[in-house]
């Protein structure tokens, strides 16, 4: 963890349409201006303040900031995940709502956790982060650097797809399915898990691969080396098929398209509460251990 | 099963660009016509034919018949099961590729079939089927008998649905997920299989309701009575969602459309092969009992 | 539900070891005996009364009763359930710990529940059972009725096991697996639902076979009508298995052992709260719709 | 791989009862004896000569060996895995029946491989093995290490236990189940897969931690980094439990024991056929891509 004098500017990326926001974001802002830190934040944050005016872009945020302030979900936070490993800043994640995996700050916890961090007294938990490139005969038309995962589904009106999957350029198998999930541990607790994934320890170099809705029963996630270079290929021609990304980007693909997904080179450094145990998070989010 | 005479007018319905077909068609029509059998048949069919005439839509081919031969896979089945049921005639379901759940006869079994049909010696499974009305504010919008499966489900690109559970004025849960899928015994062991459901023996008076990819881990399939009356309610406002019948008609769902499925009046006479029991296709199918 | 004043004569059957029941018992003896009704209890029932006396077995109990009361969990039910059902009679299950999904009263429904039976005005869900028979060299060497389901199960140092299942005289499928569960309705929500069944409503008359931990991971859970007849044959040798019924009563099977399952003749009848929904008790059990 | 002059001395340890290693066994001996090699053999290998004279016990097989030829299936190798990896040699495993995950060679391809390890031409897989302490009143009672994975379950006749799970002195779970699995990536195909667990790639430095039909329902499989100080608490009493060690050791477990799992400092160094992939095998055991 950086000491404490670094952090002379910080940014703030809020989730949109929080109704909560208006009473957080101004007493905020007066907090971090008394201690002489500068402050950029984005439109949703400038939302909750009585003038939407000096907002920036969110790549514009974390390029001015040492430090990001995430208001919101886990949501909002994989969008801030993004522009704030290019950067190779730390975010700091704040629950608007229910605990998230991810944001495990709750709200009343933001003024101690921020002074935690200028006592330099808050640990980092950096996170592997996937990079998915969209081959298109042979060119790469698409590539973006994703915290939980890349996906690869059907259209709602579509049958059974077929996908192939190759790691260092070995066959592994061919699937028919809605799709397939590939996913960071940070990501196996989010999509994969829904789709019958393991938990994977954010510790553990490696990366989950989740078929969806598999035809073929012994089809199970498989979990390997991050070090692997992961292709999908399409093996369907009519069928509409999307790669998303973190669940936020969609693009429709096509026949012969390959996707080829590695681990990023960026990591996201992610404050964690020294409060919650990654254990006690997962207990608290899957309900483990009550009656 | 009725007595030879009465199958004096045969319908045809086969699945498009089935090469096979041309080898196929032919032949049957000359053996069949040899008979004294009158033979109407729909485009597809007559795709095989040197000449393009004299086909009808598939409603048509089943108005006209007492039986209805089916040349083709599970898909072609499932659309042909329609036609054949509102009009209550009997389907012998010929296979044209590999081994399906519903089409267990295999092509060189065609003329046997056929004889022991005409002898009386063949026996029908009557399969129940689902019947599903889509209403909008309050309004029915649409309705439709399948026989295997309903399927409310989100768009590649939205996230987690959630969908309401109500049976026989009961509410059930509320499940966030990527869908829901409603089947019949029949469709158990179809989409429904591949989402976690269990096989369902087509003797046992159900439905199975399996969600897809359900964001609570607890979330599992239950089978009710076929006599229930299920209730889906859409709670999500913005997400992209699909209702779609035996994956072959998709219907874009609004905000406070709900979908009522409950057991058809009709059913499907499945003409079966004395030589494969269901268990038997099951372990076919689903390689059991392999090294 | 019969009439109020069939009831004269109340049995009762308590859960061993459980200190409430000395604060319970006492008061709810002199309840009864105010109101002029015979009552009878078992063993563990008698051990929280002040003097040991007067109790009998759990047979004599039911055979002395027109309804028996049961103190305790789900486990305590299952062994009242068969004595109760042997007799014909219904049983009223109060809770004595946590929520079970047969034991839906609590323990302050108690009185207004029993006044509620006096006066006719709750209902009873009739239940389907198990009967399982133990056939050793063609032989019946043992029978027995249960409520939730027949366990072929390996012994701890055993290694997988090979089970041979029956329906019908059927060939369905050879199991190599830690051993098999077959289920009615009401136990598709104990053991079943931990090794991967599905929830089956009460009222689908069918049975669930759902192999424990299966080496072939298509090997899902099969429902059938609650008319088969099942049987499973022991196709391992060397390894130790056992006959588990209701996770209460375990017997040593021998290589050539057959066990044959169908529907017993008796019904258990479970008087129900109409305060709790079947799908409520699995919402409160399986924590669904929670955050 | 060391060069081919080191293995002067090879050791050969079979499957019991083994019919086809009559024929293997005598030809392979003089093969050996040909090339000047000294070759000793255990007990079930001596079954296969005319005499049974001059066999040792596999430790001293191991121990006066550079190398290890082991004939049988995955359940000898896992035997003989224990010897080879604590005295640091590598195994050559040749399947004397069906294609195992680990014994990857058929027997036609034994002197091709043997001429292949003499000429330095294979490669050699090292496998992480497990280390189990079992702890009773603060003293190890029992230590070992093995291959495949640590169970802990419960006796045939026992219900439900309850475990407490502790990773580096965090606590993690309490399972209420049949067990518990901690397997590592090699022993990821085996029962953890059965289980309900991933498959996790030999080169994932990681266990999988997988409970055996899990009362609570969202208790999905855990991967752990193999540096992890794993600990299961039995929290059980009265019920029947059991630790057993690759399916081959069994130690009956008291209330208050502790198993302590972590990466044992051995590894097993497996020969590897170059004609079949990690990949390729489990397609061919889990009969991925097939109709």
């Amino acid at each position: 963890m950086p000491p404490a004098q670094t952090f002379q500017h910080i940014g703030i990326i809020s989730r949109p349409r929080r109704s909560k926001l208006s009473a957080v974001v101004p007493p905020l802002l007066r907090w971090l201006e008394e201690r002489k830190i500068h402050v950029t934040y984005d439109e949703e944050t400038a939302g909750a303040l009585s003038s939407l005016t000096g907002f920036r872009t969110r790549q514009q945020v974390a390029a001015e900031s040492q430090l990001l302030l995430v208001l919101g979900g886990d949501g909002t936070l994989l969008a801030a995940a993004r522009v704030a490993a290019a950067k190779g800043i730390p975010i700091l994640p704040i629950n608007m709502g229910s605990l998230g995996f991810l944001t495990s700050f709750m709200l009343e916890e933001l003024y101690p956790a921020l002074e935690d961090i200028f006592a330099g007294r808050l640990t980092i938990s950096e996170r592997v982060m996937l990079h998915a490139e969209l081959l298109r005969g042979g060119k790469t038309i698409d590539k973006q650097s994703v915290l939980n995962e890349v996906v690869i589904n059907k259209g709602a009106l579509a049958r059974m797809i077929e996908l192939e999957l190759i790691i260092d350029n070995d066959f592994v198998c061919r699937y028919r399915a809605d799709g397939l999930i590939v996913a960071s541990p940070t990501g196996s607790t989010a999509y994969s898990l829904s789709a019958g994934g393991p938990i994977v320890h954010p510790a553990v170099e490696s990366f989950v691969i989740t078929p969806i809705c598999p035809h073929t029963l012994s089809d199970r996630p498989v979990v390997v080396r991050d070090t692997s270079n992961i292709e999908v290929k399409l093996s369907t021609g009519t069928e509409s098929v999307f790669l998303t990304l973190d669940g936020q980007k969609g693009i429709a693909l096509q026949a012969t398209d390959l996707v080829r997904i590695s681990r990023a080179q960026e990591l996201l450094k992610l404050i964690q509460t020294p409060n919650k145990s990654y254990f006690e998070i997962l207990r608290n989010k899957l309900k483990w251990g009550e009656a």
